[in-house]
This record gives structure tokens, sequence and C-alpha cells, in this order.
């Protein structure tokens, strides 16, 4: 099943994505909801980020490809995390499939995308274990976790480097009833292939992360865990280009890139 | 005037704080409101968190007394920040006046109070200069910024650090019409004085932060800022204290400390 969030006329409402097809829900998938009788077309509708997460964790570093890519290209020694300490990205930054990616005047670059796959959370949860981690996973959607890797040098924290707006697309859509460990992540530049791993190759498995937030923190309906990127995430993106994140069960997510002036 | 959001029988609405009255709001306080005639005594409701912020941003590190403090203690060396570069917190660990502070059995500590004055944005802002970066301010509140300082040294990120269920009290109320930077900040512990500083010390002004967020972020109604402590912030809290954190216009709040098995 795949869940989306849309809106027609200011009326914002939660939908099953069928083919070309919404069905519109009344409620929330993240409470309860039943279907209604009313169709719409997906191209009629303006499709939102799926969920508006109360906290927004991230694995940053999870991928040991992407490790070695980054000391390469740097000259630098990283090594791969130890443990599993989650990081923050903030909501200000979301931006739904179809809308630009805004790079600012003054932003030093290089611009990079990061695709990811995101856990989207549906119950309240704390204290699990591996075992039962995902029981508490509503589903999974893609985000792009742009960065500037000029401010990610220069800043203490992260902030301008990872959450200006517009700088975390997230969707299209919630695929229930996948594998996370055991799905293919691609990013396509204009159309063309630039990166492929698999989600099996994460340092610290979603459920590990789960255990272990979930020890301290109580997760909450909507709140979304990405999962981090593999593979070097290069081209630089550049204004004008079109950057697709993609898993054949949720779907595109499209994002134009846009250069301020 | 006071602003403040309640419970009573499980339905949620904020009020204005007049004494120990509460006049119920029809509304949001971040949208619009109009004032009902019920009135409540405030010791009939639950106080709850003034908002529950979409966004939650922190100076960290943002008075020098603090710092000092720190490299006295620890023998170590840590400069003021050469600039203003914004952190997160996670509304996870948000908490009202009243509630407990439960310190996990592993958590190493030592477990650290920070009193913190917060500013609670009002409206949507984006390119604001520090001249009228206070515009977009509904009011302010008090936050405690409780922190695990073992955990602080050993983790990539401060996650559980800082962001432990109950471990962000906020609140009571939110007050209007204050001048950010000049109030004087107390903690107490079981009633005694142990800290008081004034936000006229801040290295980088609220307006600062306001000024440099908005050229890259847009800020939200309910948005917080949490703007550092200063001094010293001892002593460690340890099982059955109170850590009150006071502002004579804003209030108390009041937190009892509880050690988990």
């Amino acid at each position: 099943m795949k869940y989306g969030r849309f809106e027609q006329k200011e009326r914002i409402f939660f939908g099953i994505v069928e083919d070309d097809q919404v069905i519109e829900l009344e409620g929330s998938i993240f409470d309860s909801y039943k279907p209604t009788s009313t169709r719409h077309a997906l191209s009629a509708l303006k499709t939102l980020v799926p969920c508006e997460p109360p906290n927004f964790y991230c694995a940053g570093i999870n991928y040991l490809a992407h490790i070695e890519w980054g000391n390469k290209r740097k000259g630098t020694n990283t090594q791969p995390p130890e443990k599993a300490d989650i990081g923050y990205r903030s909501q200000n930054a979301l931006s739904p499939t179809g809308a630009p990616i805004v790079i600012p005047a003054d932003a030093p670059g290089p611009i990079q995308y990061e695709g990811e796959l995101v856990a989207v959370i549906g119950k309240r949860a704390k204290n699990l274990t591996e075992a039962n981690a995902l029981s508490c996973v509503l589903g999974y959607t893609l985000g792009n976790d742009v960065s500037d890797r000029g401010w990610q040098k220069s800043d203490r924290t992260l902030w301008r480097a990872k959450n200006c707006d517009s700088w975390k697309p997230m969707g299209p859509f919630i695929a229930t009833g996948l594998d996370p460990m055991n799905l293919q992540i691609e990013t396509h530049i204009d159309g063309k292939l630039v990166s492929s791993y698999s989600t099996s190759k994460m340092i610290f498995s979603l459920q590990h992360y789960i255990e272990k937030i979930t020890k301290y923190i109580t997760l909450l309906p909507g709140d979304v865990i990405w999962t981090g990127v593999d593979n070097a995430t290069i081209p630089d993106l550049e204004d004008g280009m079109v950057c697709d994140i993609v898993q054949k069960d949720i779907g595109v997510l499209r994002n134009p890139v846009v250069q301020a002036n």
C-alpha cells in the first residue's frame, strides 16, 4: 500500500495511491482513518511531503563506501562510527517532490545530493528491541539530504550545511510492507543514473537505531528516521539540474535545482 | 500579557493568565484567537508546555562565564564561538512545569541544569535584520536544557546528552512585552538560589541569531530559540531534588528530579 498527503484547493488530506489514482481518506494515517468514496487523478493533486514529523532523526554517516569516497576526495581519514549516535535535521527544510532545491546566493558549495531511505514512524514507541523494532514503523519514503560541503567544514553545527529552506526533499509516498534492509536506492541527475546502492550495506541497521533511540527517547507517530547514504554523491548540484531519488516501490522524489541570485 | 497552554479533562486550549486566573481562548495564539467568557482557576488546570515547536533551535554556547567555568572544571580550553552557529534540540524531550526530569538508569552523569531564556516565534519570518528581528517574536518563556556531561563527551552528537525524554522542561507561560536582552534568569535548587545571571551578557544577541537564521531558514509560528546559559550549572541534579528556573515576569518552571532504576 502507498499513502500520500495531498492538497487540492487549499484543502489538505491523506490518500491511498493506486497507480495514477488517489483514494481520499478521512482522518490521519497516524491516528485513525477511513477511505471515502472520493477518487482523484493523482495528476490533479498537489503532492505534499507525506508527513510533518514532530522529530526529525538521521543516521548521518551509515555506509562505508560513502566514507571511503569522502576520504579520497578530501584527503581525510574519517573512520566509520563506532556506535549508532543519532543526529537531527530540521523540519523547516522539508520540501515535497516537484519543489525546487534553492541554493542561496552565498552558499560556498559544492552542493551535493544524498538519496536516502526514510523510515516513517506510525506508533508511539519506547524500549523496543531489534527483534520488534519494525513494529513501530508505518512505512518507508525517500529523502534527499542536500548538503553544502563548504559549510559542513566551516560551521560548528550543520545548520546551514544541511537545513537551508528546501534542502530536505522528502516523498513522494509512504510505502508499506517493505524490507528496509534490502532496498535499492538510485539517484538520477537529468535522467542519468549516477548512484545505485543497497540498504543492506548500512553499518548500523534501522532496527539497531530504533532499539538504541527508544532506550532513551519516545518515538512519536509521524517522526522520521533518515538512514544515511552510500556511494559518491556527485556530480555536484547546479542550477537547472533535476535530481531524482528513486526506489521502485516508493516512487520518484524529483526536485529541480535553482541557484538564487 | 501571559499566555499558557492548558489541559482540562483531555481538552487542550490556550489561555491568558491573570494572577491565579486563566481566561480560556478560542483558537490558537499562533494563528487567530478570541477570549471566551470562561474563566478557570489556574490551580484547577494542568499547565502544558506553552507550544509544540515545529523547529527547536538553540544557541548552545552563548555566555562567557559558563565557558570559563567549564574550562576550569574540565581543564579544557574551549574558546568562545567566533560566530552564531545555531544548534538543535528535539521535541520529544519537551516537558511541562511540574513534570519529573527522569534520569535513565545508565546515564553516566553528572546531570546538570541549564536555565535559559526561550524566544517563542509568533509569525512566519525570513530575511529579518537585527533592527526588525524581534517583530517575529510572540514572547518569552523559560527552558531547562538538562544535560548529561558524560554523554556530552562520549557521543558524536548530543542526542542522549541533551534529548532524553523529559530533559527539556519548558514554560510555564509565554510573557509578551519583555526586553530579551535585559532579563535576570535565576535557578533555585530545593528553594536555594544557585545561579543568577543577566541575558545582557549573551555573546550573540537574540536579534543577531534571528538575522542569521532567517537569512537561510524560515522561522515558523511556534518555533522556539533557546538562548544559552551563563554561570556554573552546579550542584549536579540528583534524585529527589527540585529544580526551579525563575524569571519574575514569566514565572517559575519547576521540575522534580527522579532517578530511574
